[in-house]
């Protein structure tokens, strides 16, 4: 099942995509796509519903980010062996965690905002975990268990505010706009596995990072499991499971976003985002 | 004003202090006090009802955070001279920003959970700044305008995952019961200085820490204004302002906290809390 909530800003609802790519309205069976509709036997339920039966949403329509009231977004530091090396990232024997505002949380369209004062914004494609269960202290399979689906996400930073600007990385990643999520929450049903899904993503055109899950270094469950142990994570959690060689500080000269700038990125039965990036 | 929820879990209702200091049920004013409830307008309604028609409250009830939903917690780190420099923290020229996640936030004097595998947990009594209105890149008179009050806080920290667990505080700083907030929600014109607010923490009877807010380099307001610039602050947010002198890590040998102890602190014109340190 592929979820998505759609509509303009404060109008926002369910629906789900159907098997011909349409936007179907699932208003009459669920609120809205948050921590409280999240549970894995929730979303059987709503599985069960045929698509046929409900109202088709016109072409077009803004979507939104999949889930609502995100409660908290955890990031996992370099996660594949290339992209750490050549960002110059030091690889930790377990993984290194951040917290992004979730406020940062935008839709898969949105305008990317590049903050003022800002010269070093950088990209990253990833997969993103979405919790439908409270995970505390639990084993890799409970962890699994915990998992409501997958979304495509762009770990959005700016590298000055993240290492230049006193000591942690929470400056640099937390910023409106800084976290697009969807198009679609993928329930673990519809992507078989997670752990080979082909990643992408360009600016202006031009590939910058390719790769595959296949080559994280800690695994989907381990990661859900290990950040368990030092938080609770509950139903609309969400955690960025790392990025892939070719974030713009690797460059030499590194590239950065400015206004103007077009971004997209894409994952195997994940979707697509397409960004325009915006002074403000 | 003095805001507080009270309640057994899950049955949470919002409620004031009295001018003799009892709680009465704010309930029929107020759903709850989340975000939606924080803007500083909304808190001038609730401050125009007569207390003494307000139902009373049962004296020894559970007291609960005070805000409902935080968004986020962010933490600043060394703000106070001495204390950065007997910790061994370098003091930089603008403040360090760290996230701690919204499930460490927990009632004033609710059990301190000792995560598994802690054997460094340290405390950090604080002023906590609760936000009641949006701001990004707000001035600082916008800043204080954003303020809907402030609460007493203890700022826990276990210092194995903070500092040697992959290079990023979060791990240390986001375990449940981390964040005790409260007794109470105080509003600007109860807290007539909040830069001369007394604070004091004790573990076992001994007095660890001690000192007043005017000690603080950058200042609340600065504060306010400082984090608006790298993320949005919305109303249910809250700014830990940073701890004073006297955390466990600065002691020689360093002192920290096992399941059995029992900490108290206070705030001159916040109130106090009480906490048992247990194993989980």
């Amino acid at each position: 099942m592929r979820l998505v909530r759609f509509g303009e800003r404060g109008s926002e609802r369910p629906g789900l995509v159907d098997e011909a790519g349409g936007i179907r309205d699932t208003s009459d069976y669920v609120g809205t796509l948050d921590g409280a509709n999240l549970d894995p036997d929730r979303l059987v339920e709503l599985a069960a519903i045929d698509p046929e039966t409900l109202p088709k949403v016109a072409e077009g329509v803004r979507l939104c980010k999949p889930i609502e009231r995100i409660g908290k977004i955890v990031g996992v530091g370099p996660n594949y062996s290339d992209s750490a090396r050549l960002a110059g990232f030091r690889m930790n024997p377990e993984p290194t965690l951040f917290l992004k505002s979730a406020t940062s949380a935008c839709g898969p369209n949105d305008p990317i905002e590049i903050p003022r004062l800002a010269n070093r914004v950088d990209w990253g494609v990833e997969l993103a975990v979405v919790i439908g269960r409270v995970a505390k202290y639990a084993g890799v399979e409970d962890a699994q268990r915990a998992i409501a689906g997958y979304c495509l996400a762009n770990d959005i930073t700016e590298r000055n505010f993240q290492l230049q600007r006193g000591g942690q990385w929470t400056k640099g990643k937390s910023h409106d706009t800084f976290c697009p999520l969807g198009p679609w929450l993928v329930t673990p049903d519809e992507l078989s596995d997670p752990d080979s899904v082909a990643l992408w993503l360009d600016v202006n055109g031009e590939r910058q990072q390719i790769g595959s899950t296949g080559e994280m270094i800690f695994k989907i469950p381990y990661l859900v499991s290990y950040v368990s142990r030092f938080m609770r994570l509950e139903p609309g959690d969400v955690i960025l499971t790392g990025t892939l060689a070719g974030v713009g500080l690797s460059y030499d000269p590194p590239r950065f976003l400015k206004a103007g700038d077009r971004i997209r990125l894409g994952g195997s039965g994940l979707g697509e985002q397409e960004n325009l990036c915006v002074a403000i």
